[in-house]
């Protein structure tokens, strides 16, 4: 018996990569697919254009408003817009059920885990003990903020980390559908215009960070960001320039990383989780962002800082990894600790 | 009278912009196109068809071997590659002839200008009171410190430039003709294979250093640079977060980029020389490259860093700017410092 | 004195592209710019970023209403889309104002002159002997019909078309903007989804055919179109195989072509007009469409058709020969032919 | 127990491809990697950086010499430039293995045939009762042909075809690695520069011929292609126009496509193997060229064509179905007809 779930703003490009990816889920079974009141009403294939490669697999389900009343499923995936996250999101909550979120509305709450399940799945806990029937929002991080965090946390727990320069090179899924327009693009790069290098300077932090007394500590490093959109189509570079503490050898470093394994195994989470290449062109979106099904992390160029202690470039499949399948590893791990119900 | 010159290395990328930007210069005459023996005896144009917009001006001229006693100007551009720079340029020099260069080889030797003519001019004096006859070499940096030092200079100088950390999206024709082949770069980014990184953390601290009892005494900030290839024409954008000393405010830090002027006129530097925009999405190559017919450097996103002092993004057209426009800028100098022969 | 007139629908991305080209015309002077109601009332710097390379020469102008009692100037640049244009542009005429419009809304109306001024200057003498005062709408062809036009026109002229089937290569400025979303077009290609094959069918038919007794009575030749939208910034590709009355003989068909000139000298119209390429991978659009600033087409690959008479490739810019270039040299045939008035 | 087999030229693009699709092949085993003496005596990984996403399954395996001495299997694929291939595979012929090529060199020799095993796998008869241990040279179509003669052949077996137009977007993969220079086509198309558009044009009237005591009788319509190269990495897309015996009806026309089957079940041939989409904008290479594995043909658009019977798109994977999945499938052919060897 597979648990039933609901994608909330399943027309959008995240809540399409939801369907892919819970199309043949051991665990998960769509049963409702939710989206705008323009939608609703239609089948889920007309309401919009398949965007991905494949068929659509749930073109025949009717599509539903983003409604407690008209959703039934108790675990819904949020791929809502930030602004209809912070209306309904805490609706869906209120009405009891667990919404794993891939919008960035309540991503720092105080009361809202954010969630990497390889790096910090004892956040979640602060959902255990709730009364019975209650709901819950817990959170995926922004798509830039992965590959990040996934090089970092290693060398945080070993290492303690002081400060990070971060760059990234992102592509154009990230920003949804229709999202960035070709004009903008092509033959272009240009640095990201929205809030994007605010959530990587915080999301880290709270990941990163300790839950003590059922509140979320964020670890205390500073983190400056650079984004810029690229012209690929999905999969997200980042550079990280990192001030450890204590004065590891290059070495050391190259060992934490390679000895990090995710803690719970769970049927998104590749293994290997994190691959290193050692080739200097590489890691490179196109060929390495759907490495592990597109839930591997790829890290390369790690070399020494001329300011900092050590840099390194990493990557990770932002519309899987960094959105729709991070959000279902999520649920996995609520899943396997016991907190879905 | 128009000083005649040559240009070594005229049938790449670099040498077509260099007939580009001299086909009608007010000072200078391209009265020579040389290039390896494999060309020579063919006209220029059969030698390499043109690969820019417009047509070819001097498609008729005979190509004659990068050789001292082949050419006879004694003024050359060079667009060699690293290896043939290295084994020519010291010929042309030995046999009388001012050589300015875009090629590497000699960027950092210890008698050899690196001369940004709007940065560092007084550089070129080492030249001043040489024999009569005497040849000489004089570099421009590499493509990617460009945009970079004049970022920098204005800091430097009016605060004092501590660390640096650089990211760049750099073209394609950065990487000359054929260059990066489509397949690695088409709707994809990587990590720059060669040892772009290496350069440009040490070239700027010798174009913003000092020229003291005739040697060169590189400015004492360190500088690490990530490099990255992404797939844009031409125009290469730097990110730089820069700790300055002292504790500047934002509105000081732009006052002083503001008022950065080229201390000497010359005819390819443009006014305004650098461009400041105030939209978040720019500078972005295919908008900004071109500005000041190529020669103008673009700024945006002047921000407090979290870490350092402040962030900015700075755009130069690589192949003008940064290459032939850049070294031609250079020959004028020379020229307006009476330094030419 | 210059003949003041209004650009509607400004701020799209036509509209950027006739401020662009009027900005310092010798005949016409830009005093009003006018797009929707919500852009009214905010300068025209304000209501839309400039998208296109260098400043925006108007961004002080104030937004006026694409209405006739808000918009003075007696010649007016319609920038509009389709539907606006059907509701509006009759409305200006009806005013008295003369109506150059991009729109395809009346290209085809038995009472409207659809015209490239190089072609069929002749079918704007429709408006002579109007009431004084009275308007008129004048209409620019596609812009995937342009450079299609300018090949066969000497050919049909010389022998007579028979039959044409046509491909295009075209680019996402065709599109306006947003436009074509980044994520459908990067590194990638698709057929055009709208209806752009049904009016390349019959606009080139309504231009090459002939004006009598103030009816325009189409050429009887058959054209069959396929457009694709590439990756591509600016500038239409089209490839044609044409079957010709006789047995024309290459040389013949090429002595067609290169013979043609433009009947009517205009500011807009360049010299050459047409350019023929004799490299096999050429014309290319990121090189060749800004060619005579935008105004001139690049023939090449004049070849033997194994099942019609001869194939040739075709490109113009878009935007500028195929959209606001286009329709202003439509407006200084008016002029020449004093028809403004 | 597989079929040992070989890779000629096995370090390029094609050659990659080729080890990719065998590296789990239920009937052939990859037991050497051979490529030009500059790579031999390097292992395979060595000898080339792997290319395609994943990791290079062989880059254990020595490379060798492309000579028959050194290779032993007795089956080989052969993924050589076409000099090279003139050259070499006849010795392999004669030194008794069959040569599965993906070269032009031979393709249209008389004793050569030239297959796609769906379309024309009667043409390998010609092997059949040849001495025992005797070599032969099978082809594998050009890759632009291979969408083209998909949809031609269901239409010339039901109606007969006289005469097609044919217009190619061509991805870079094609031209192999380094191929296409990255500012050649970044933002740009151009006429492909060499000889496919006279390949296109023989080619498929070959295989859409007979086999008649022995010869080859080419199929006797005429074809005239404009071939050109687009930003796109895999995958290309033609457009045809096709003029048909009679009269048959659109709907005729589509029964015939939707009937075609394969006549010979083989592991890479998918079911479905034609695939149709009725949506206006499709196909598009970066979302269909994978559907199949790689293997399956997409087509879209059939229209009544304005001057022929017919129009439609067609799309394949030019390096899975039209290189080295196409040339396995001819050895799956080979093997299930029994004339291996």
């Amino acid at each position: 018996m597979r648990i039933p779930v609901a994608i909330l703003g399943a027309t959008g490009m995240v809540g399409q990569r939801f369907v892919q990816r819970l199309a043949q889920h051991p665990r998960f079974e769509v049963v409702e697919v939710a989206a705008s009141e323009r939608s609703a009403g239609r089948t889920y294939g007309e309401a919009a254009p398949w965007r991905l490669e494949g068929e659509n697999p749930l073109a025949h389900l009717p599509v539903v408003p983003c409604d407690p009343d008209a959703v039934r499923a108790p675990l819904v995936f949020s791929a809502m817009d930030t602004e209809a996250a912070r209306l309904l999101e805490p609706r869906f909550r209120d009405a009891g059920r667990v919404v794993v979120s891939n919008a960035s509305a309540y991503r720092m709450a105080a009361d809202v885990p954010l969630v990497i399940p390889e790096i910090n799945p004892e956040h979640v806990e602060v959902l255990r003990g709730r009364p019975a029937g209650a709901g819950a929002i817990v959170c995926n991080p922004n798509c830039t903020s992965m590959p990040l965090v996934f090089a970092l946390a290693p060398l945080h727990r070993a290492f303690g980390v002081e400060a990070v320069m971060m760059s990234s090179w992102q592509a154009v899924s990230g920003a949804g559908y229709p999202g960035e327009p070709s004009w903008d693009i092509l033959g272009n790069v240009h640095p990201h215009g929205g809030d994007e290098e605010a959530k990587v300077a915080e999301e880290p932090r709270k990941m990163l960070g300790t839950l003590a007394d059922g509140a979320f500590v964020p670890a205390d490093f500073k983190l400056s960001a650079r984004c810029v959109r690229v012209p690929v189509v999905d999969g997200h570079l980042v550079s990280a320039q990192i001030k450890l503490k204590g004065d590891p050898s290059l070495a050391e470093i190259r060992a934490a990383l390679e000895a990090f394994r995710a803690p719970i195994p769970l049927p998104s989470s590749p293994v290997p989780l994190l691959r290193f290449t050692d080739r200097r062109d590489r890691p490179s979106p196109r060929l390495d962002a759907s490495a592990g099904d597109g839930m591997a992390i790829t890290i390369g160029r790690i070399e020494p800082c001329e300011v900092f202690t050590v840099k390194l470039f990493a990557l990770a499949h932002n519309a899987v990894r960094g959105a729709a399948g991070g959000a279902v590893a999520v649920a996995e791990l609520l899943d396997a600790k016991g907190l879905l119900g």
